[in-house]
């Protein structure tokens, strides 16, 4: 079985914990990392420096923005990377036999104290080229650390993206629910969605084990099974339910709700809507406000909303308000949600008028059903009375989109900058070790990106700069800030004594994260061609780009 | 951080180990599985016993089939659930505090000894409504199990489904390898699609930690940063390098090399091709090459495949076969892989012409680069050399379709068939515990799946029997079956006493899933419009679902 690095690294004073799943190990990597490793060490090229971008080249979704989130996680990776020796036997037999002893006494003795981290606050908004992280260490175990970084990043950014683009289009005031786990890719897939949607703007899960990680907000009722369980409400044996403030009782609750949906049947502002209402259900959701009389939420879509789920609903509710309970609302999961919620509405509202039931208008109301960002716009466009979205399927496995390509790139090493070249220019990486920047205009937008070589001189507040495009000579711009953020900070200094960031809670991370998306010009963050946000290097940096790539790419003979 | 539970339990003589991933425990579901607990308990209704299917309704991929998968894990979960301490504290933190004490003694002593699992065996083929897992048991137990179940068998199947369509457009006789750990929906994404796309077909994998939890062989080469971290060959210090056989030794193999580049240069037939080649790739490739003289496998990408990557590549093979070394291969992971790999084909063969090295125009190729289902075809039409595949995003993401709709519903409780309604037909549920058994017809095909009634005879061997379609009348078949399999079977039998199926080794599985999907009839396989599979119910559960269903579903009134 998987085995838990026990080890735990003091970081800044406090002991950073392994990774929230014990299966990322630094096993949790791919086979030609190893052999490469082997390689740099047979070639004595192991301990060389190199600086390794990890970036991705297009935002998601078609959209023009990303949010960055699994950096906690890497850097827990990061500070606990150290090879077991079962490990380490696992890899010699993984290798060829030729492989000399001395390259697993290296691993034996190998960890990140070696290695420096700089990265982008999780929660950040991100875009492409501009590195989320910069990882510099000897080559052999920054290699290592690609294909975990780049895993642990990939899937966390682009689900808190998701859940970033279902609250832009589901709005601030509507209660945001991840119902994803049983259709995840996988119990962490699962995990992970649930921890990512919560970062990137949900309230709230139904995933226990994601609750308990990570003090996410709980949230669910019951299902359809519940439901169709009971076949009626003769089945109920303990029949009695206490006042809400303990004053009093009521012997038979059963009959309380049967009096309810009679005088509901015989109203006359709500007659001739239903009939008779399906027993099963009726039992179903007297019992369940028996166990739950003071959140009591109902699931009305079993047999048929209008004509059963609502009236069984609202009679319960009404029964448990005799008792000075309030009832928490209803959960469509079929259907035309749109046109039901309007409807149940209006029930609701006739109920409260009917009976003086002061706020029963107001009754709270979820929909669930294979909701996305489409159908939450389409929602909106036809009107709905919905205050809650259960959302799962689409959203947890990223349904429109199922990766995002973030990649690690080779820029420096021994201090010479390097550049993949390839035919596609969006492949071309960005060669040198760079800082970069977040420039902030007057209204207080960030503008553009900027990335510039290390030893570049800070754009500075008030005063021009030059923004190119990294590859197209025509693209430029000059920006005079009135705010300059510095992005890449250092959240692994290795054993190097340089300031660190802290790791922040994930609640921070959450807040932090809505109110830059908040802060961004609502033209990139529109779902219908959005502006792209731009992402620019120095004048200096752009030269040398230009200058290096000549210089590696072969020149071609047309035969 | 996740406590693993650690008693195994007892199963078939043999211990069950717990889940592969740690992370999945009994809490690993969502919150109203435990809110449906309670008011059971609360009603006292949990003990009553139900039997749920877990199915689904659509085949993926715009396929007509679908590979199990996930049992194993399923069954891991199902033998060590038991709930700790704490997991009992955060239970109790998470539900509403008036909840009774007597319910959280309940979970104590809960695990799933009354439980029983029926289900198909993990590998086969199989098709939607069909039952692949039935659990009966004590309703609140069953429900409990709702969500994990159907996480672990979701993208278990839609992933292992997704490997075998890649290796039916691939064919038999291609290598096929899962790159996509960087890419998955995090760690366990990475993990669960490496094993599941073993055992749907694949050969191999990149991911190290998968190779290990499973045993699936692991190959893999080197990265263009490797390439790029070499500046010349005059960088490389230990030159030598010891023959095949032992017998003697090359002291400067990197002169060799270069000798070898300019054979190449001057050839007669190779002549134009190209001028000088790239320094850095070909220091790499030759370091490559010291470290794993017995395996060298170059990619040949990174600057110019025929004008650089190539002739370096067979500069270095060449001067490893004077030492009695046979190279292994390359890897393109960039343009366009048809043309390139008939040119790399052609060099090579050009190469064992001239220089008079047998075997050397078989040289193995591979390629990856955002591999598909449509590119594999694409690659097949045009003609091409390659000999294996690396795939990784939208293999392992299910970038096509990446969530499979398993569900999870009651069909019976306390011996009453229960039925699911729905306004879309589809999403009808067949109530009742059943059987289902699969026919095979003359010619050694399966000819259609049929579901009875619990009690019902089984269809026999040259016996015809009427296969009615569960929800359109019109649709039904006479057949006679040469060959009767009954599909679902007992792999966890709880206390009860009844015999039990095997958990077989992965690589049994797969090979017992290779041989199923070959014997399906070839126009159900096929990917441009497949013949659908016939499932079916016998003439007696059809009459009773019709019944159950006008019983349960309300008379509408137009108005």
């Amino acid at each position: 079985m998987v085995e838990k690095v026990k080890a735990n690294c003091n970081y800044s004073g406090r002991v950073v914990e392994g990774p929230t799943n014990p299966i990322v190990t630094p096993l949790l990597t791919d086979l030609y990392q190893f052999t490469m490793a082997y390689a740099y060490w047979k070639a004595n090229k192991h301990q060389e420096r190199a600086v390794f971008d990890l970036y991705f080249r297009k935002n998601p979704f078609g959209g023009e923005y990303t949010v960055f989130a699994g950096l906690e996680e890497c850097i827990r990776l990061i500070a606990n990377f150290k090879f077991t020796e079962d490990d380490i036997s696992f890899i010699r037999e993984s290798l060829p036999g030729s492989c000399e002893d001395g390259f697993f006494d290296y691993l034996r003795g190998l960890d990140c104290s070696e290695v420096e981290v700089y990265a982008i606050a999780e929660g950040s908004v991100v875009f492409p080229k501009v590195p989320l992280l910069r990882i510099e260490g000897p080559i052999a175990v920054a290699q290592l650390l690609e294909t975990p970084l780049v895993n642990l990043i990939n899937f966390a950014s682009l689900v808190a993206t998701n859940a970033a683009r279902h609250r832009f289009v589901a709005g601030k005031s509507k209660s945001l629910l991840e119902f994803g786990l049983r259709r995840a890719q996988g119990p962490d897939g699962g995990i992970s969605a649930s921890k990512y949607c919560y970062l990137g703007g949900f309230d709230a899960t139904s995933n226990v084990a994601a609750g308990r990680l990570f003090g996410i907000p709980l949230r669910g009722t019951h299902s359809h099974a519940f439901v169709s369980s009971y076949m009626s409400p003769d089945e109920i044996i303990d029949k009695s339910l206490q006042s809400a403030d303990g004053s009093s009782s009521c012997e038979d609750f059963v009959s309380s709700v049967q009096t309810w949906i009679n005088k509901i049947q015989c109203s006359n502002s709500l007659r001739g809507i239903f009939g008779e209402t399906n027993q099963s259900e009726l039992a179903a959701f007297t019992s369940y406000a028996l166990a739950f009389p003071r959140s009591f939420l109902a699931l009305v879509d079993t047999y048929d909303v209008m004509r059963s789920g609502i009236p069984n609903f609202c009679a319960v509710a009404l029964a448990l308000n005799d008792l000075g309970y309030k009832a928490a609302g209803i959960r469509l999961d079929s259907g035309d949600l749109a046109y039901l919620s309007c409807e149940a509405r209006k029930f609701f509202g006739a109920i409260e008028k009917e009976f003086g039931v002061p706020g029963f208008g107001k009754m709270g109301i979820t929909a669930s059903n294979d909701l996305n960002e489409e159908t939450l716009d389409a929602l909106n466009k036809q009107g709905h009375e919905v205050d809650s979205y259960g959302i799962g399927t689409y959203l947890v496995t990223c349904y429109a989109q199922a990766a995002l390509g973030c990649v690690f790139k080779l820029v420096e090493i021994n201090n010479q900058p390097r550049i993949k070249l390839s035919e596609d220019v969006s492949k071309v990486s960005i060669p040198c070790k760079k800082r970069s920047y977040r420039l902030y205009g007057r209204e207080g937008y960030p503008l553009v990106d900027i990335m510039t070589g290390e030893n570049e001189p800070s754009p500075k507040v008030g005063e021009r700069i030059l923004c190119r495009h990294p590859f197209n000579e025509s693209k430029r711009a000059y920006v005079v800030p009135q705010q300059v953020e510095e992005l890449l900070k250092c959240y692994w200094p290795g054993s190097s004594d340089k300031p660190r960031e802290d790791l922040p809670p994930l609640k921070d991370i959450r807040d932090s994260c809505i109110k830059q998306l908040e802060r961004m010009r609502p033209d990139h963050m529109r779902k219908l061609n959005p502006t792209p946000y731009k992402v620019s290097v120095s004048a200096k940096l752009y030269d040398f780009i230009h200058f290096l790539w000549l210089n590696e790419a072969p020149v071609g003979e047309l035969q």
